[in-house]
């Protein structure tokens, strides 16, 4: 519908400001009596969450997320499922400085320009800590694709700014913090090191595979997509 | 998504004016392999079409309606079926008269405010000569609805402005200009014929019913709502 | 989208269950630069909440209103609203013996067969409770819409069962359990009183107006709709 | 909505098979007031149109477009734009050996996984021919956006296959077959006749710019975007 709300039949709308009481979302169309707990969910937002390595933002934050709605007795009902993270580390003092000034790259002189106002703590709406909810929504699909399909999702980093990452194994992706498939990242290091002290930042190419997919996704329409009675 | 599109699942988008080339929709989310042709169709927009008796507009229409996408070989193929009725009798110029005036009960008004602009011409878009794409939407939906479930819907009129109309059967529905289900229709006309005469309109009252519904529809998730590949 | 989003510009999706641990909405699309606080929608939610009179759910609840998202320093921001309320009277053990039955009147039956399981809590999602979000959404639109344009909306209840209400004064309204338009509601008061020792209930008619609407609303596009950048 | 509807605000639902009868589109959300013709659309569909040159489909097509709603008196309305486009050259016997096989790259196995059917008549609904109302779409989209913000799109080739096309000038893009922005295309040429000696095919890279974009597009809400009357 807007840049807020993604997806028709499994649609996920976003909410939340990195440094607001909490952030979130709400999954409209996840299927009933699919088995979901907040442990299914926390592995995906660990591996997500800042502070884990001097690579990343130094916020702190557990990232904890809750189901308030949408399972029952430990399984989907087919209603909205509301996932919360509450924010801890909030910090919003440090921003005083930058409320003055246009961070290159982010989002707040559009957001000025577009809505005639602008929340300058760490970019509000448009912090890449407003991931996290879209990360907690992916697990849900995940289960459910893996357990209906057998579907797997993977994914590692390619290239970092200009460093270009060869292909070496995905056994290597969650034993470094740029989760690349490489064995050895002391490159990488270096040029994010460099990059740091030097105050500059760079873009990033991600590769993301999905095997054993379902033929014919992505349309509202299938031979299975209209409701059917069980009992005529 | 707006006043020209409902629905979800099975999307119709309405389009076209009173006295443009043409009026139609689009039907997004058609289930295929259904057979379909303009004759499963046709007879519903007969019904529905105008100079049948004194009663209704005296405009002529044949109101042929075209299938132009969605069936191949007589088959809904799943994908966006348009349904084309060409206008035939424009008389714009009977308009002119009316150009300069707003209609109590037409929407004329509304959209001059709305849009800046206005089209005098039988009501533009607002005319009821846009029911017709929803009635052949609508014959497209019952077919399914009934090859699926047995799903009956079954209409009649229940109200012509101060007249009740008592049900005595759906036998007499098609025999009068009414859709009335009662035998004698005498009050009705003389109630209309007056009407008429003082230059004035009324209000109705119809009812409609759907027998063999199944269980539980009218959301977007179901048990069976997502896409299911057939080979794992 | 589906049952549980309304509207397009202003698009309100509910979420929660009766007896879960919240119930909420999100709000996407209202304009930025309101001045927004609890204090605007905590007022809606007191009117409508349990337990204030013997004609209503003796359930206990605050119904206390939390902003989650959405608004900076006093204002809205543009980006999506989270209302959050925590359910505190769960009281799910008293339905233990209604878990094993179905009520008429109530969806539990539909639910059960669209789903395929069932929320015996209070009714689940279907339960009147969650017609707090939209009151808390629908405070805020209210807001707007009146600073915007000066339209007031007003509500009264009309009929009660049998009974008919006539309509003396809104003035009436906030004085009485029934939100009547009358002074004497004493008919009312026998009425309830017998349908619930005879451990019966029944449907009502309300009657809702809205003054000082603008002309030409209820679609996506109108002369203005479209973004306009402010500086060429 | 689906794969057949893009935008919210702007809303093209394409419709229409490769071999069918039509194709076309219904833009909903355009605003009023817009001087349109088929003249303002008809160019870009030429540039479009296959037959052309050696190098694209020999498929004869005039690709003439029909306003079919939404104009009046030479200016839009507001109300949904169809533009029908008619196909004159459907060949569909040409395609009889095909029926019996899958090309490599082509949708077509995935719309029979998919809808458990398959129309082998040029690729049926996924054929580039569906590319046709999405360019009058656009012919329609551009002009708006020049007229209010001055807004320009520009678009040339940049890789066909192995052979990467360095950017000399916009001025070359209409002088060639390739929309390529270079002066001399011989080696394009060569690149594509060996190609179809070969019976072989490849992928392209384009670029696309826009300047004078408004600032903040790309969702639904913004200070303006909420109707507003125009008389309090």
């Amino acid at each position: 519908m807007s840049g807020n709300t993604f997806g028709t039949l499994f649609a996920v709308t976003n909410f939340g400001e990195s440094h607001g009481p909490a952030i979130g979302c709400v999954i409209d169309g996840c299927p009933p009596g699919m088995e979901l707990s907040e442990a299914d969910i926390q592995p995906d937002l660990d591996r997500r969450k800042p502070g884990t390595s001097r690579h990343v933002t130094q916020r702190q934050e557990d990232d904890k997320v809750e189901i308030l709605s949408g399972v029952y007795e430990g399984k989907t009902t087919g209603t909205p499922i509301c996932l919360l993270i509450r924010n801890t580390d909030q910090r919003s003092k440090d921003y005083s400085e930058i409320g003055q000034k246009f961070r290159p790259g982010h989002a707040d002189y559009s957001y000025l320009q577009k809505y005639g106002l602008r929340d300058p703590r760490g970019g509000g709406r448009s912090s890449a800590r407003l991931t996290a909810p879209m990360v907690a929504a992916g697990a849900v699909a995940k289960k459910w694709l893996h357990r209906q399909h057998g579907t797997v999702f993977r994914g590692c980093m390619q290239q970092v700014g200009e460093v270009a990452i060869p292909f070496e194994s995905w056994d290597h992706v969650p034993n470094n913090p740029f989760f690349a498939p490489v064995a050895d990242v002391s490159e990488l290091e270096a040029y994010m090191d460099s990059l740091r002290k030097a105050g500059d930042s760079c873009g990033a190419r991600v590769r993301v595979t999905a095997s054993h997919m379902p033929t014919g996704w992505a349309s509202r329409c299938s031979t299975s997509s209209m409701p059917r009675s069980r009992t005529r």
